[in-house]
C-alpha cells in the first residue's frame, strides 16, 4: 500500500568538528525529544563536521556502513519505528565518499554517494560512483517512495530530475550549505518536479584557525508547488516534523493538460545524455 | 569577436486579441521611444493576443515566416540596428506553430518553435519540431551566442539546460505568463546555467467572454547569479533596456574548483535522455 500522509522532518545540528560521539550523543538527545515522525533528515556530515584539512584527515574519521554513525542513526529508526536520513564519512576500501545513509527500523540501510562535489571536497572525496536512483521504502503509514541527494547537488538540476524520473514523491537532502542561493531553489526543484523535499542544513562555523567556513541554517520542507511548509533558524539547534500528504507528489499535473514529467521532450534535448 | 557589454532589454505589452495592425503599430511606436539597445525581446504572440477560440482561430490569423509581424520586427531591427525577438503563430504548411524569430539587422531570421506547449495550446498549435539549439548573432559590440525559449518551457529545466550547454549566453524569454512561479524560477534557471535571462511577457487579459485569462506582467532581466536586475510592474506597457557584461555568462566557476557545466556527470543521470 502507498504511503498517503507521513510526518517528516528535519532535524538542524551543530557539529563540533570531530568530536563523532558527542555529536551522535546531541543528535540522540535532540531526536529522543521530537515528535512523532516517519522520516526524518540529518545533515551532511553531521557526525564528524565538513571542514576536514586533507584526505588523511577524512580517512582518520571516515567509517565504514557498520561503523558509529550508522549504527546510531539505524538505533534511532528501531526506536521511533522510523526512517533516518544522515550524512557521514564513507571507508569503502581505499575510497572514502561523502554519502548519505538511509536508516530503516528492520535494521536495513541505502546508501547514496555524493555525485557532484562541492570546491575542495574534490580533493578530499571520491566522486559518487552509482546513478541516481530511488528505494521503495516502508513507513508506518505505507510505502514511500524516496530518493537522496547531498547538499551541492541542487544546483545540477539533473539530480533532482533524474530522482523525480525515477519516481521518487520525496527528495531527502542532507546539507552543509554555504551559498545563499540553495534554500530558495530548491522550491524550484520542487515545483518543476513535483516532489516534497526535505532540506537538513547544519549551523555555526566549522574554524580550523586557517581553514573557516560558516553554514547557513534554514532546514526546510518544501511542498510539490514549491511552497516553504516549514523553514529553521539560521542560528539554533532545531528539530520540525510537518504531516505531508504524498498524493500531492504523485499528482504530477500542473494544468488539465499538463504533466510536468510526461511532457517532458527527450528527442529535443539533444546534449543532456 | 565576442560581444562583451551589450544592451539588452524587453518590452512589456497589452496585446489586443486579433487587432495585429495595431499592435505592431503600438510596438513599433514603443520601441520608437526606446533607449538604444542590442537586443530587445518582446512576448510570445505578441501581434495577436493569446487566447485563441480554436485551431481554425489560430490558422486564421497565423502567419508565414515573410508575413506582417516579422517584418515588422525585421523593420524595427534595420532601424535600430539592434536584434529584436518576439513571438508568433506561425504557419509552415499545414501545419501553426508557436514560434518565436530572432531578427536581425541585415534581413535574416532565425526562428524557435515552441517544444513544451501550455495547456490549451496542445490542441491549438503544433508541438516544436526541432532540438533546442543556440546561435551566434552579430551586434554592434560583437558576437552573441543566445538560446530562445517561449514562456512554459521555464519549467522544463531541459530547456534553459540545453541551451547552455549549447553556449547559450543569454535566453531571450517571449511570454504570456499566468502562473505565479516563473519570475522566481527564472532565477534558478540563471544561476544553475549561469546565463542571462530576458523575459518578456504581456500584461492585462483575454477576454473573449467563456475564455478568460489574466497574464502576470512582471517582465524581467536576470543575470547569471539569479539577481533580478529589473523587473516591470504587472498593470503597464513598459520598456527596460539593462547593459549586462557577458563575460559574466562565459564564466561558469561557482567556485574556485567548480564548474556548472564541466562539473555535469552525465554517466550517473541514467534517465535524462
Amino acid at each position: 500500500m502507498r504511503a498517503q500522509r507521513i510526518r517528516a522532518g528535519f532535524v538542524q545540528t551543530h557539529p563540533h568538528f570531530g568530536q563523532v560521539s558527542s555529536n551522535l550523543e546531541r543528535v540522540e538527545r535532540l531526536v529522543d525529544a521530537a515528535p512523532p515522525f516517519d522520516l526524518l533528515v540529518l545533515p551532511e556530515l553531521f557526525s564528524t563536521g565538513y571542514l576536514f584539512r586533507d584526505r588523511e584527515e577524512v580517512a582518520s574519521l571516515a567509517e565504514p556502513d557498520d561503523g558509529p554513525t550508522v549504527q546510531s542513526l539505524l538505533r534511532l529508526a528501531r526506536e521511533r519505528q522510523a526512517l533516518v536520513v544522515g550524512g557521514w564519512p564513507e571507508r569503502a576500501g581505499d575510497r572514502v565518499f561523502n554519502s548519505a545513509v538511509l536508516a530503516a527500523p528492520d535494521g536495513s540501510i541505502r546508501t547514496y554517494r555524493k555525485i557532484h562535489l562541492f570546491d575542495r571536497e574534490m580533493e578530499l572525496f571520491d566522486a559518487g560512483d552509482r546513478p541516481f536512483a530511488t528505494w521503495d521504502v516502508e513507513t508506518a503509514a505505507g510505502t514511500l517512495r524516496i530518493g537522496v541527494m547531498i547538499c551541492f547537488d541542487w544546483v545540477f538540476p539533473e539530480s533532482a530530475r533524474c530522482l523525480a524520473v525515477d519516481g521518487a514523491e520525496l527528495i531527502a537532502h542532507p546539507s552543509n550549505l554555504v551559498l545563499a542561493h540553495c534554500q530558495d531553489a530548491m522550491k524550484t526543484r520542487c515545483l518543476e518536479n513535483g516532489v516534497f523535499a526535505v532540506t537538513a542544513n547544519r549551523i555555526a562555523d566549522d574554524d580550523r584557525g586557517d581553514l573557516r567556513l560558516s553554514f547557513t541554517g534554514r532546514s526546510q520542507i518544501v511542498d510539490p508547488r514549491g511552497t516553504v511548509l516549514v523553514r529553521a533558524s539560521d542560528d539554533r539547534e532545531e528539530i520540525e516534523v510537518e504531516e505531508i500528504d504524498l498524493e500531492f507528489a504523485r499528482d504530477k499535473k500542473i494544468t488539465g493538460r499538463n504533466d510536468l514529467l510526461r511532457d517532458r521532450r527527450p528527442a529535443r534535448y539533444p546534449n543532456l545524455g
